[in-house]
């Protein structure tokens, strides 16, 4: 069946030329297949680490315009030494940068939205049964000028290019060949899903799985992009993330442990009106995410509060509590040896007692619950750093992930 | 008094950060002096070079369309450089590709003609006090895709942008301070022009002298544009290049050796009509650009043909010969053991006897004449290579260069 197919290569896919060719390849043959195909690539390896380098060297904190006017060369590059290479192969092939490839953003420099894409020329090409390389990353904003998506753009730039030629997929090519129950590194008997529901993806993206980015993640969603997860060093399936309507519903469909998170606990904290937004003001300016907060109730006008906070900015927060005003406490207390255990799945939207199940799971293992923290579709315990691993594991036998759902 | 100055730095002078900062500098002492000031870059040091074989990784002769696509981001990377180590010197500017400066093509990728400039950026941004950068060598052709100029490129767009702008100078900074009388490394007595017409540098820039390109010499005569050669090393006047009619008119303006000619000579040319152009085309035909040309009158339906050519084309031309139809001839033979030796100045036009007079100085130092060719402006001798530099020093004490005009 021919269909259209949106592929995005990443930076360490298109590494050099010898990375080049064996991409071009892998295109000519879904191209082969009947395809037509439009191609979204970031810079090449190291080429936006260097160009960041030299601007470094002329200005401590350059101008985020000539920022993206610099950056923007990266993907540049990469679409048109991709073009090559698939000429080299005998498959017509055209590179065009965002601006050529009809997307348009908003003004904000260096982390631009798309706000629209018309692909005039993508269509035209395709038409002409061409290969379309598009530069991921970037697009053109209402003054005319280059505009970048920032961090994790390339993604995005495929799924809207995606949406907006109705593509029958979009394929993101890494160097893991899907998203698994688990970490495979700690659960041995981890499966890799054929499937995923886009918001079982949302929540696995906000707890750190690099897969795919939120932003892109979203974006399918809203749009009703089909996207697949995939390696681009074999040719076989990956994980479809799709809508969840369209699938089985599973209990969980799989369990992830972050471990970047510390623990803040404030004791004895003075229960006034507005002492938490206060505090979680204060934290926020200090350029602090905030993941799971919990606050016991109050007892002779005392409360205790704590809360995760990224690992890397434990210090950060701890002189931000130093010096807070209008929040009183008795102590503060600071633990960099936690884990956070995630469960998801969408199931447990019209199912009760997961959250029961996997603390009863937890339990026969011994393993003490230091905060919880659940959503429609996700319970997520805050657990000591060395459980873990046998957390997971546990968890992932207790609810049935040891083995595929049909066997 | 404030003028509006078009500045193009070649990418010598722009080859690294230090080398960036420099040139900043230099602009900004310009800027500060109440000058309205376009700079026009090429690419950094071996950044062309260095796509180029990135290129040849995957493909021996890339298609034309995708090397201007690649080639186009040496000098994007330049321009958003250069804009930021103006702001880290504190100076307003912006950067611009060539399409958006306004620079208009013709379809011919890789040696693209400029059709026309629209600077309304350019000029929004001047009048808002910014200096502009703009990207040299390319622009948007009539399907909105990049196109480079080709070689001398970035020249012919400081030209082009300061004839759009009606700039009251276009600065072209090199690594030399200047147009000289001579070499000054064969002649010692060489001196610096203030002045040298258009036409007189359009002679030497035929002649090899790597100055400036004949193309942007041609564009700046055809629009009236005064030229600057100057050094980015030092801030001093370099050699305006102008209309002859603005300047005082001078016999000889200054001598030139070309040893990087050789010469051909076919005996006993079989003198049947067409035979010169049988010649010539077969010659042209295998890419050779043919210089002097010298026939003598027919003698017994024999004649001599002599003509020069690269030096490093002359094996191209031998192959050619031996295997030439329609052309009959006793023997060929070939000496790349020569050199051209010219005298330019637009003042040969008005005056008689300049030729005369250059071979009576040849003579006086026993130098051969094998081949004469003149122009309006212009005297040329190929005589023995090793006679190059004692003819040269001959005719610039002969014709006055010595001293200066006015002293």
């Amino acid at each position: 069946m021919k269909s259209l197919l949106v592929q995005k290569f990443g930076g360490s896919s298109v590494a050099d030329a010898e990375c080049m060719r064996r991409v071009a390849n892998r295109i000519r043959q879904d191209k082969d297949d009947g395809n037509d195909i439009v191609v979204v690539v970031s810079a090449m390896g190291k080429t936006t680490d260097r160009l960041i380098a030299l601007a470094r060297e002329v200005h401590a904190d350059p101008d985020d315009r000539e920022y993206d006017q610099l950056l923007a060369t990266g993907e540049q590059i990469s679409i048109s030494i991709l073009a090559m290479a698939l000429h080299h192969l005998g498959v017509e092939a055209v590179s065009m940068t965002g601006p050529q490839a009809g997307i348009r953003t908003d003004g904000s420099h260096t982390r631009a939205k798309i706000t629209g894409i018309d692909p005039v020329r993508v269509r035209e090409n395709l038409d002409r049964g061409r290969v379309v390389i598009v530069a991921g990353f970037q697009g053109l904003n209402p003054i005319a000028d280059v505009a970048t998506l920032g961090r994790g753009g390339s993604d995005l730039t495929a799924v809207a290019m995606a949406a907006a030629l109705k593509a029958d997929r979009c394929q993101i090519f890494t160097d893991v060949d899907g998203v698994y129950t688990a970490d495979p590194r700690v659960v041995p008997s981890a499966r890799k899903l054929e499937v995923i529901a886009f918001d079982e993806m949302l929540e696995l993206a906000s707890l750190g799985a690099k897969v795919l980015q939120s932003r892109s993640v979203e974006f399918a969603k809203k749009h009703g992009v089909e996207l697949e997860v995939l390696t681009s060093f074999e040719r076989k399936p990956g994980t479809l993330v799709k809508e969840a309507s369209d699938m089985e519903d599973v209990l969980v469909r799989g369990v992830a442990a972050d471990k970047n998170q510390a623990k803040v606990t404030l004791r004895g904290v003075k229960d006034t009106p507005g002492v938490a937004a206060h505090l979680f003001k204060a934290v926020a300016e200090a350029g602090v995410n905030v993941d799971v907060i919990v606050q016991n109730i109050s007892e002779e006008g005392e409360t205790d509060i704590s809360f995760t906070v990224p690992r890397d900015d434990l210090n950060d927060v701890r002189k931000c509590l130093q010096s807070i005003e209008n929040v009183e406490f008795r102590e503060d207390l600071y633990d960099d040896t936690i884990a956070k255990v995630t469960l998801v799945g969408v199931g447990m939207r019209s199912h009760t007692g997961v959250a029961s199940s996997m603390f009863e799971a937890l339990a026969e293992r011994n393993i003490n619950i230091q905060m919880i923290s659940t959503s429609e579709i996700r319970v997520s315990v805050v657990i000591d750093e060395e459980s873990a691993n046998i957390a997971c594991q546990a968890l992932h036998t207790a609810f049935g992930l040891d083995q595929a759902p049909d066997s």
